[in-house]
């Protein structure tokens, strides 16, 4: 019904967009530190006239943008926080802030939100209701839970629906991304020390070698996954980090490691925390040491209300065309916090194509987003909430 | 023929070397950083009436004691430089610098040459000819190398004779350890950098897993050793360090290892060095990984001069009777740039026992020498520069 | 519309078919030697005057129930051969043919077939067209080809359609498992030989040891399958053999494994075999061995036909109760020669649940079937004959 | 003494020697089958006028040489079993028993043994005292236990001192090797099953592995070697079999292997069947298998008697001469039951170099002794025999 008008409106204001999208690339912020980023956010709304409030969890920004209509409620959320990747695009405005990179695109987040607001706010005669835009510290960090609390601190227990997307190298540059329930994964991470007893690196027979032990456990997990588990169920095991020893020439006494589990089943969710306390007795008892393991769970797995697919796929018909919609066959394994909104409100999340030849992965030192796509991701998200707003 | 006198004189500075070795003890100094430690040596030789040179290299004291009588010259020597452990030991004069300790025994060593100083510098007008006292840097550290480069420095180039020592928690408390030949490894160095590529920990299909593979490395060298080295030759291959990953939900990129490789003959050190290397062109090949393997030989093996421990037989069997002798079967795998020396000139390294139900092994981070042997130490120093220089 | 008198049919014949099921048990045979079990069958049909043919494939018979009314043609297929499993049930009529066991319930699907037969030999009056009666050989062994040859061999040139099913223990007891499209995987079969160097098990050094080396290979395949396959692709890598070595103090020289890899996709079915035979030779590389890979192609996948589906669908709710339709939501990894039935013409394959609390999978020693699902299988069997040669 | 003479009678003999020795290579028989080569060496027996005696201990042949003149009683003792091994030397007089081979060079010794008894035998005139001809069965095998049964059997209670040899390929043709105390090492068997469930393939998560489980056991042994021995401590552990699973496409229940272990030292012979047996317990509880080990005490080390090393070394000085004298500086982890003959009886155990450029290992497929070496062997048994008896 709007399409027009946020056609050209998101046109008008792209340039500005690009702007925005640079600068939060330039300084990316780790999880529960985006202070700068969250100032940043409230200059543009300011400079958009846009109403705002904080310090209601961490460094969050929750703007309104409120209708001349008379309607119900709804919210956009972008998440704000990088991670602690050394970046190694190359880019003009590659990461200033070192051992720190937006990998995982939410500099485009945050930049497609606000200028879905900009559209939303000059539309503000047409708009129907209200619309909350919720800017999200500390996605990437389960132990600090941006969505988690946000979604739980009642600042939007008047919201009727909520919409988010995520860039996707997995899609084609051009394409978004519509998938009816099962979306992405439950993310658990897990700690585990295995002690050994540190000895003379010539005297072997001293000690309790705890790194050999450990890349032992290594070794057992993927066995673990590849024989124990259902070929049919979906589930992903990374260790991510691993440090052992203290000098080349004394025996290894304490290796740490610390990965993520990934499934869709509380079952399966179950399981792999048995057994990889069950893998590490089983080491113990092979090899002498004595391990523990700290298993937290995280996000839960983001699962899209199926007729806000429906409504989407209508929104996207419409304004960005047949051709640009993908509906992929497969969830996927990442995790994302949304998750807790969508356990308690209705809502969808998208995803925003991003690939091509050579894109490297999310998370990757070398990835960078397609900036052509940052009009797409302002269209669905601005045309989303006008039209739900206007539906009677 | 100087016994009485040598055992009466050790009673008598004991008290003093004591103090010493807790001081030692107490501020330990990392390898090549030994200052506060030099500067406590030169205190003592002061105190004690023995003139010293510094500056040569690095922290290195050397002190003269010329006796009264013509004769040769011949050297004692002690290693100054603590490890970077964290010490658990508890005693009252644990180290108060954080994460270094002397878990190796320098202190020891260091008391025990001032002590022997002390009695030959009262016994000069019975000396025949000279004892130079070799305080040295940098032990631990093949890559400072001061055994290497005091032996190549020219200070010693009048010496006809060497001997030093090294407490040994396997012979128990009380013994004087005696080996011909074969008595300590060579030790060689390596790095290992597995270089895979980084993903989304949910993604593993779309990176290189390095620390999988670095897992894979660490369980090929436990195969490497077990099936490849003949059983009756004697090699150790302890990966003392690794650190992989950046974050636990990041896949591995990079894994670095560090370890040793010890051996006795430069036939099984070249075929170390060679395995290592396709080791690591295997696991390329096997999991898509660019691996590189740095070695870098350190210490050459310790072989005692056989006429040397038979005089040196001699001597601890008059000076501190028969029974305190072992002649162990077994040489060590624990390396000691001694080496340098012996390679240049006759001598001996001998093993001072302080072992006891339950003693740690060296560099554990519990080790802790038993004072009662510092006397062993002293007498035994003192006794065979003493026979040696009376000797025609 | 026939519902009624085939569930009359089937209960009068039932105690047949259990003896006749029974009978197959006890003398199981495996791929390609199904002599006695295909005589027996000859038998059966003879009794029940059905026409058969022999002599076109192995030990395959075809027989041919002609309706007395015009029509079309139908096939329906069971699968006659066994398994070189010793069975371990412990059943009245457990096998008597050492080390070869029904433990895939082919027994079952011939009774059921047999059962079907009778009954729609009984109604022959009132069906139209013709029902071909399948007992194939050799499902079990893709290098005999049973259901290959068969579908290639022009003897069912004129079916418009053929169906078959499989006893199925994830589904219980009484549910009969309708899926549209993928039902079960591609299978293909390999043959690894890891060459290494006998020596005197006391001198290791002196040879290569093949089973070290291919205990390694093995954990390598766990990594391939839990690092490098997309979680949310389905594969499975089984090795189910390995013989190694000859005698325990000699060392091993060659190690032999086979396996099966189960895939659903051409793409991934080509990476396994490239990536299997790159850990061979990066085994090579590590250990010195020399290894080679056979890759057999097996059964291509089975994909049920949609609309046969949606037609059994409705069989299904009229003859048994939809109480007792599945609709399984993934499928399954194991292969089915089936497949190349459905590659040629349209039909489908279906699921008759045996399971119960602690049923045993399928190949286990001690799996056995719940012979009171008999009758569902009868009753779909010959209804879905009756009703599709019925429609116009 | 006697060295003219013997030299002389050694080169009479010594065409019928290397047509016995071929013959015994052609014939090979396994450890307690010895019944063909039991005939054949009473045979020559017989010719060669010397009675014996059969019947005390399976295929053992005892025969006497009875000297003129009077004095103790000596034995000679040789093995008379081969290998399970198939043959690919080549020679025209290889294996004409499919899978059974003289791999370990009993025939050599066998035929030396004969070629000295006739020496012996024509020197009778001179011989003070009498010669036990010891032709032993089974000595590879220590469940039979030949060597075990006949120092046992009462039959050698008369004698003063016992000799024999064996080829040794790592030590060149026309050495003899002549070492005191510890020579070949104690030699254990074990039997290891590990237990897990059966499934079908494509299903590994309803089953057990016991494959990949039984390969991460054989990489823990690796890791038990490699970090939990004494590097100075001589220790072997080889895993000679594995047979694992019946069928490409069923997941393993059953995985068996068979092994040796081979040390010096009691206390190390407790702890490798201790952490063997902690080994699988560990594996149990990682994977889920339920294993046994069977451990067997094979022969003990093999232990010369200083004083007779000291004798065969002078008898070696004048009758082959000192640059045919080797000492060699290490033991051998090979065992040889030769050890309970020592354990009762003073005597020595030589090793008869046929080391050459390419020689392969004992055991071998393709081992072939130099039969060049075997005059070296007769002059000394028969020079030892003549030496020791003339004494006093």
């Amino acid at each position: 019904m709007y399409e027009k008008e946020v056609k050209e409106k998101t046109s008008q204001i792209l340039p500005k967009v690009v702007g925005w999208r640079r600068h939060f690339h330039e300084y990316p912020e780790v999880s529960g530190e985006e202070k700068e980023t969250s100032l940043y956010i409230q200059q543009v709304l300011t400079e958009l006239g846009i109403p705002f409030e904080t310090g209601f969890f961490g460094t969050a920004v929750l703007g309104t943008i409120k209708g001349d209509l008379p309607g119900k409620t709804v919210a956009l959320r972008a998440d704000m926080d990088a991670l602690p990747v050394t970046e190694l695009t190359g880019l003009p405005f590659a990461s200033k802030n070192k051992g720190v990179m937006h990998a995982c695109g939410h500099d485009g987040h945050m930049s497609i939100l606000l200028g879905a607001a900009a559209v939303l706010q000059s539309m503000k005669s047409q708009l129907h209701g209200t619309v909350k835009l919720v800017f999200q510290p500390a996605e990437e960090e389960a132990s600090i839970g941006g969505g988690r609390h946000i979604a739980a601190s009642g600042k939007l227990d008047d919201i009727e629906e909520i919409y988010g997307l995520h860039v996707w190298p997995e899609l084609p540059v051009g394409q978004v991304g519509l998938k009816k329930g099962n979306l992405m994964a439950a993310s658990d991470r897990f700690y585990v020390h295995v002690k050994g007893k540190s000895t003379h690196a010539a005297q072997p027979h001293n000690g309790t070698d705890a790194l050999v032990a450990a890349a032992h456990f290594i070794i057992d997990v993927q066995t673990l996954i590849s024989r124990e588990m259902n070929p049919m169920e979906n589930v992903v095991c990374t260790i991510g980090l691993m440090n052992a020893g203290t000098r080349y020439n004394v025996g290894v006494e304490d290796a740490y490691l610390e990965g993520t589990v990934r499934t869709y089943t509380p079952a399966l969710r179950d399981k792999m925390e048995q057994r990889l306390g069950e893998l590490l007795k089983g080491l113990d008892y092979t090899f002498g040491t004595h391990s523990e393991l700290n298993y937290v769970r995280g996000h839960s797995a983001t699962i899209n209300t199926p007729e806000k697919i429906d409504f989407l796929d209508e929104v996207a018909k419409t304004y960005i065309g047949k051709e640009h919609i993908t509906h992929p066959e497969f969830p996927s394994m990442c995790a994302e916090d949304f998750s807790y909104y969508l356990e308690k409100f209705p809502g969808a999340f998208l995803w925003l194509g991003t690939g091509k030849e050579g894109t490297p992965a999310l998370h990757n030192a070398s990835f960078a987003l397609d900036e052509s796509i940052l009009p797409l991701g302002i269209i669905m998200e601005a045309g989303a909430c006008l039209e739900t707003l206007a539906k009677e």
